[in-house]
Protein backbone atom coordinates (compact mmCIF):
# COMPACT_ATOMS: atom_id res chain seq x y z
CA UNK A 1 0.00 0.00 0.00
CA UNK A 2 0.86 3.71 -0.60
CA UNK A 3 0.97 6.21 2.06
CA UNK A 4 2.25 9.60 1.08
CA UNK A 5 3.32 11.95 4.20
CA UNK A 6 3.44 15.74 3.62
CA UNK A 7 5.96 17.33 5.93
CA UNK A 8 5.72 21.18 6.45
CA UNK A 9 7.02 24.09 8.33
CA UNK A 10 5.13 25.45 11.31
CA UNK A 11 3.60 28.73 10.43
CA UNK A 12 5.70 31.33 11.79
CA UNK A 13 9.09 29.16 11.60
CA UNK A 14 10.92 31.49 9.21
CA UNK A 15 11.93 29.04 5.45
CA UNK A 16 15.13 30.37 3.70
CA UNK A 17 14.20 27.51 1.49
CA UNK A 18 10.99 29.43 0.30
CA UNK A 19 12.51 32.60 0.76
CA UNK A 20 15.13 32.06 -2.15
CA UNK A 21 12.25 30.42 -4.48
CA UNK A 22 10.20 33.49 -3.90
CA UNK A 23 13.57 35.94 -5.14
CA UNK A 24 14.39 33.55 -7.92
CA UNK A 25 11.01 33.23 -9.13
CA UNK A 26 10.71 37.47 -8.81
CA UNK A 27 14.24 37.31 -10.82
CA UNK A 28 12.66 35.17 -14.13
CA UNK A 29 9.87 37.36 -14.29
CA UNK A 30 7.07 35.78 -12.81
CA UNK A 31 5.07 38.18 -10.33
CA UNK A 32 1.96 37.69 -8.66
CA UNK A 33 3.37 35.12 -6.17
CA UNK A 34 3.62 36.62 -2.58
CA UNK A 35 4.89 34.04 -0.17
CA UNK A 36 6.34 30.39 -0.65
CA UNK A 37 7.07 27.83 1.80
CA UNK A 38 9.35 24.68 0.84
CA UNK A 39 8.42 21.21 2.50
CA UNK A 40 9.36 17.76 1.67
CA UNK A 41 6.88 15.07 0.71
CA UNK A 42 7.64 11.28 1.21
CA UNK A 43 6.54 8.35 -0.69
CA UNK A 44 6.34 5.51 1.23
CA UNK A 45 5.52 1.05 0.19
CA UNK A 46 4.13 -0.35 3.41
CA UNK A 47 3.08 -3.82 4.23
CA UNK A 48 -1.33 -3.63 4.92
CA UNK A 49 -0.93 -4.43 8.01
CA UNK A 50 1.16 -1.74 9.24
CA UNK A 51 -0.78 0.73 11.53
CA UNK A 52 -1.27 3.94 11.50
CA UNK A 53 0.54 4.55 15.08
CA UNK A 54 3.25 2.48 12.87
CA UNK A 55 3.56 5.36 10.45
CA UNK A 56 2.61 8.27 12.95
CA UNK A 57 5.75 7.07 14.90
CA UNK A 58 7.76 7.07 11.64
CA UNK A 59 6.76 10.14 10.93
CA UNK A 60 7.28 11.73 14.59
CA UNK A 61 10.90 9.97 15.57
CA UNK A 62 12.51 10.06 11.99
CA UNK A 63 10.87 11.97 9.29
CA UNK A 64 9.82 14.95 10.22
CA UNK A 65 11.27 17.38 13.18
CA UNK A 66 7.75 17.96 15.43
CA UNK A 67 9.44 21.27 17.08
CA UNK A 68 9.77 23.09 13.75
CA UNK A 69 7.75 20.63 11.13
CA UNK A 70 3.42 19.45 11.28
CA UNK A 71 3.31 16.12 9.19
CA UNK A 72 -0.27 14.65 7.26
CA UNK A 73 -0.40 11.49 6.46
CA UNK A 74 -2.37 9.84 3.69
CA UNK A 75 -3.05 6.47 2.79
CA UNK A 76 -3.40 6.31 -1.02
CA UNK B 1 -5.41 31.47 -3.48
CA UNK B 2 -2.96 28.28 -2.44
CA UNK B 3 -0.91 26.51 -5.01
CA UNK B 4 0.62 22.92 -4.46
CA UNK B 5 3.30 21.92 -6.10
CA UNK B 6 4.30 18.31 -5.79
CA UNK B 7 7.98 17.32 -7.10
CA UNK B 8 8.79 13.72 -7.42
CA UNK B 9 11.58 11.75 -8.67
CA UNK B 10 10.53 9.93 -12.12
CA UNK B 11 10.54 5.98 -11.90
CA UNK B 12 13.74 4.60 -12.28
CA UNK B 13 16.05 7.61 -11.08
CA UNK B 14 18.14 6.35 -7.83
CA UNK B 15 16.90 8.33 -4.77
CA UNK B 16 19.96 8.21 -2.33
CA UNK B 17 17.75 10.21 0.08
CA UNK B 18 14.98 7.52 0.07
CA UNK B 19 17.24 4.89 0.29
CA UNK B 20 19.03 6.68 3.50
CA UNK B 21 15.10 6.92 5.25
CA UNK B 22 14.43 3.36 4.82
CA UNK B 23 17.65 2.47 6.20
CA UNK B 24 17.03 4.34 9.31
CA UNK B 25 13.28 3.31 9.44
CA UNK B 26 14.70 -0.47 9.17
CA UNK B 27 17.27 0.48 11.67
CA UNK B 28 14.53 1.92 14.30
CA UNK B 29 13.00 -1.23 14.01
CA UNK B 30 9.77 -0.04 11.71
CA UNK B 31 9.32 -3.31 9.72
CA UNK B 32 6.90 -3.70 6.74
CA UNK B 33 8.52 -0.41 4.17
CA UNK B 34 9.31 -2.28 1.08
CA UNK B 35 10.45 1.18 -0.84
CA UNK B 36 10.97 4.62 0.40
CA UNK B 37 10.86 7.82 -2.41
CA UNK B 38 11.50 11.39 -1.12
CA UNK B 39 10.49 14.05 -3.13
CA UNK B 40 9.33 18.09 -2.55
CA UNK B 41 6.07 20.16 -1.68
CA UNK B 42 6.38 23.90 -2.36
CA UNK B 43 2.90 25.61 -1.51
CA UNK B 44 2.80 28.88 -3.41
CA UNK B 45 0.84 32.09 -2.44
CA UNK B 46 -0.41 33.67 -5.86
CA UNK B 47 -2.70 36.18 -6.64
CA UNK B 48 -6.12 34.79 -8.58
CA UNK B 49 -4.93 36.11 -12.43
CA UNK B 50 -1.40 34.01 -12.51
CA UNK B 51 -2.58 31.41 -14.80
CA UNK B 52 -2.14 27.58 -15.22
CA UNK B 53 0.48 28.39 -17.68
CA UNK B 54 2.15 30.53 -15.64
CA UNK B 55 2.12 27.79 -12.97
CA UNK B 56 3.07 25.54 -15.53
CA UNK B 57 6.15 27.28 -16.35
CA UNK B 58 7.36 28.31 -12.87
CA UNK B 59 7.92 24.59 -12.22
CA UNK B 60 9.49 23.47 -15.58
CA UNK B 61 12.04 26.20 -15.36
CA UNK B 62 12.63 26.61 -11.59
CA UNK B 63 10.99 24.04 -9.04
CA UNK B 64 11.51 20.73 -10.98
CA UNK B 65 14.45 19.73 -12.79
CA UNK B 66 12.09 17.89 -15.35
CA UNK B 67 15.23 16.12 -16.69
CA UNK B 68 15.16 13.49 -13.58
CA UNK B 69 11.62 14.80 -11.69
CA UNK B 70 7.78 15.10 -12.47
CA UNK B 71 5.74 17.66 -11.02
CA UNK B 72 1.76 17.81 -10.38
CA UNK B 73 0.28 21.37 -9.27
CA UNK B 74 -2.80 21.59 -7.16
CA UNK B 75 -4.80 24.90 -6.83
CA UNK B 76 -6.74 24.67 -3.38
Amino acid sequence: MKVQVYVTLKPGVLDPQGKAIHHALEGLGFGGVSDVRAGRFIELEVADDVSDTDLDAMCAKLLANTVIENYRIERA
